[in-house]
């Protein structure tokens, strides 16, 4: 059995693409602003990503049909340049299955002619912004000077960046590919659709491209208010798991 | 060394045949069910499949021979469809050997005419069910609608289809083979011969073959009974580990 | 780099041998007698054997010098059959790496005519034996039959021969070879000079050769001193903890 | 891809190099020697290596730019014999890893004429020495006797040496290649400086060069300062967790 597979579902003309990533991982922020953004610009998925060491799962859909976990690659047409979006159920497992099938992505990308890759992801601090902000990490100088003036915070952030938001970043300089990681400040213990907002708002600016966020910040207010009422609640019973709230608050955002 | 080792026991003629998987998972309920199957219609084993992925073990049994772990594939000649029953001792233990392991099955199935595939397992709720149901989870939706008549309930289950029996139904899609779980709903925490029992019935149904369910009917009652004295010490003895009690009760099912 | 790698040291005319293992396992019951047996009867090392799944380590010598954790074969010339003793620091760590190494192993016994074996281990019982039976589970039925007949006693150990002892025997089952599995009864949770002797007569028995083991029985005695002392030590603090005692009998056993 | 992958720099002329390895391990001792006299030796990077089993992450650094977690090879020329350093980020984190890893680095080292290697490490004891000695192990036992009567300490230590300081020496021998591993006595619960030094000092009266340990020492004055200022405190709320002051301490440091 091969290890990465990349099926294509759908051949479309790619122009000067930019890679753009969001895959579970701190505060699932990465992921919520990237479905977000497939879910309103309507993005075609023109492929699916597998690999054997990924989790040997199927979702159960809430139609009762399964579907294997896997990443899937969207395609966004632009004026300049188009966009290509990884989004997925998962990441690799294993260090080996993280390198090989980053390799292979890239691999994919670059015969597609993307050159710059925008990566998303949170940057836990363990507590909670009012307004979160948008740390960044790039692979060459000239983008930390470029991207500092858009008001991403460059150098801030201490330690690594774990997963495919780093390992496109660190394999794809090596091969003359540059790079980004955008990083919404997040708590880090829980799901934050605020941070995903503010990626969202961030990408917008930095891809000069009107994002519709509305339905995202109607969540982040639900999401606001119900948090404020498990604070309460704890509050009240200080010492109790609050796990079952929290796992209510996942279900109720994805 | 080669990954699968699928070693042919038996040649015999098989005809349009229908996969049915009963791999040890949550309470046992699919490996009880394919054992009781096994038993009760004599069915010829046609194969053997070793893994070195599986544990380097070897069982002891009763009659002091070692017997090398693995999984075991049987044959039921039938009227309109054979049935090909995957049996065994383990499942694979890292998600790479899960899934190259589903690869070469399908590839052995697939190679002996099977187009259809039904997977057993249990459906871990955290308590016990008077009438355990049967929920269904299906790789196309037309298979929804047909089961859903044969009072399989699809689309109330959540999360993920773990091992074998999620991965047959994936990995058997994207090669157009088409597939139902059936799961039992079960307790999840011990092992539950009554979940094997609707598991059973079920299938019968499905099939139009007739099971005798009658020793398997026994089992149930003699462990409802022996759940029952369980409870009972456990209810005196709050707080005490029953955990002695469900080994024997395990050995007791076995 | 090769996976199992067989490098040998010495060529010696290899007359119908028989594979005696004793790699470490439940109590080193199985380790202690092949070391004790190389010792007595001076056994020729003729082969190392590395793998690349061992603990990535050097053993730091009594004299300061290194040596690569591996396994090693020793040779015995005999009147009707040789015997080849399979000795070592390690077992393999991974279920894969278990398969590969004694495939491999088989491959190089087979190439050396080798047709029986018997593999060395303990089992644990949780308890200690005033005087230790040996257990033995068998690849063929004759073997149980015929090995009966010496005391050993099949049929009365539950579970699995985990590790190279039972793998032998179940993989070379697959090539047609026979082999048995001597296990004495020992604790389980510390190394057990006595449950090496049981082996080390038996076998004395089973092969019809002499083995002097007075250097042996000397150590048991030494070592039930020693438990004694740290039973009455363990009576008079109840509560603490004993590993350091355990390393000191470790220390003194090897 | 490929598995280990040492990517050259700088093309340089090497003559008769003696490798020194200090990558991360108990203390950090051999790390920080190296990295010490990287620094003040101002050696040259001549090679990049990369492995897919490193932990799939990128460092932030405070420039904000991003770098892949690897291995480095620096060269300093020399009037007998230049020096090759191998320092790093991480160790390989798999067996497999640690044995492919070493035999490449190994068939590079070679492949530049290195015969003899020396590898640095800490061996932890548990308590805190004034002055730590240098203890040694040795693939020869001509080493011994040679590198005895410089103050190194051979056969005190017991057993293992592992990662790449222990592989090293044991695969190198395995080619004829001959090596010495120096391991500074140190605490073994945290970082320590102090052993790093004495690993310098060594290393410099063994190699008969002049390394500039002024810098260090004064790191190692104020680290004291530090502890001492921890023990102080913590003698002060016994019982507290000082995780927090060995992290600050572990920052200053590096």
């Amino acid at each position: 059995m091969e290890k990465t597979s990349i099926r294509s579902k759908l051949n479309v003309k790619i122009k000067n693409p930019i890679l753009i990533e969001g895959l579970p991982g701190i505060g699932l922020a990465g992921k919520i602003a990237i479905d977000h953004i497939i879910k309103v610009t309507k993005a075609k998925k023109i492929a699916n990503v597998y690999h054997p060491q990924f989790p040997p799962q199927v979702l159960m859909r809430k139609n009762g049909i399964t579907r294997l976990l896997g990443m899937r690659i969207y395609h966004i047409p632009g004026k300049k340049n188009d966009l290509l979006l990884l989004a997925g159920d998962v990441q690799a497992q294993t260090p080996e299955a993280h390198y090989e099938l980053t390799d292979k992505l890239l691999d994919y990308f670059q015969r597609h002619g993307c050159k710059f890759m925008i990566t998303l992801g949170g940057y836990g601090t363990g507590k909670r912004a009012e307004n979160p902000a948008v740390f960044g990490a790039a692979t060459h100088k000239e983008l930390v000077e470029k991207y500092s003036k858009m008001g991403i915070e460059f150098g801030k952030t201490r330690g690594s960046i774990v997963g495919a938001a780093g390992l496109l970043l660190g394999l794809g300089k090596l091969r003359k590919m540059q790079g980004i990681c955008l990083m919404a400040e997040t708590h880090g213990g829980f799901i934050d659709p605020k941070s995903a907002l503010v990626l969202v708002n961030k990408l917008s600016r930095v891809l000069e491209i009107d994002i519709d966020s509305s339905d995202l910040e109607k969540k982040v207010k639900e999401g606001e208010k119900f948090i404020k009422k498990i604070e309460e609640s704890a509050a009240k019973t200080a010492g109790e798991q609050v796990a079952g709230n929290v796992d209510e608050l996942t279900s109720y955002i994805r």
